[in-house]
């Protein structure tokens, strides 16, 4: 565990020294492959003018430019707080390994940052959700994954 | 409903040109405020190698920095499907007003992209994920939100 602690207080010295500069809000995470740090992501939201420049988000992005691929197989990644739904949907889609986290959802609700919120606002029907969520035109939708089925040399992910 | 009906067809539109051109997933986003197109999104993630790049996910970057704000409220967002655990995150990081989708979690499934897992994993306890997610130093990560709280002149979003 040594090694775990280790790179989870570089990613807590970086989220400090984030909030320290102004350069976003108090979070910040980093992916490591086989013992390299291969990116440092901070929150960028308010200095980026980017809502999905979370922490989480910049060093995946900022990873897999460095690895020329679109997954981070093989890879984990160490986050200063539990990913909000966003953050998490982005672990997933980049097939990372693992996550190590520090704080959680409810501590980052305390310091107002509600991910808790997000969290909530998923097991609602989308129509009645705080953003109402709002069906139509399905048919003409499914035009589209019919022309995905029939493409040619299409790269799945 | 004639106008959202034109502005779905808009994104749908768009989603089959991205197939057609292989530039990326069956997917496609846009913002629109006061009936005005602020921003097109389309998937782009194997072609950017970047994981994030779902089509609202882009949209919405789009669109804030045309309006230089890390806000997307008094904005709808049209998207060809029912937003992954990510763009919905990144929905309610924005706080769009609303948003409409076309096909249905379900239909993405159905098309090989499954959206539908990563929900279900969302309510699975961290460490017994897919993807592992184990908490450590709490006490060391809250140093972060303390040094948040202490901030002077710090920008909230």
């Amino acid at each position: 565990m040594a090694y775990q602690i280790e790179m989870m207080r570089t990613a807590v010295a970086l989220a400090v020294e984030n909030v320290r500069r102004g350069e976003g809000g108090p979070f910040a995470a980093i992916v490591v492959k086989e013992g390299r740090i291969l990116s440092r992501g901070t929150n960028r939201v308010t200095t980026a003018n980017d809502p999905t420049a979370h922490a989480e988000v910049v060093a995946i992005r900022e990873a897999c430019r460095t690895l020329g691929s679109f997954q981070l197989e093989g890879c984990e990644i160490y986050t200063t707080c539990e990913p909000c739904p966003m953050c998490l949907g982005a672990i997933y889609w980049a097939r990372a390994d693992r996550v190590y986290f520090a704080c959680t959802q409810a501590d980052a609700a305390a310091a107002g940052f509600d991910d808790s919120f997000i969290y909530q606002e998923i097991s609602i029907p989308p129509d009645q959700r705080r953003i109402p969520m709002i069906q139509h035109q399905r048919t003409e939708g499914l035009g589209v994954f019919e022309a995905w089925e029939k493409k040619e040399g299409k790269v799945r992910y």
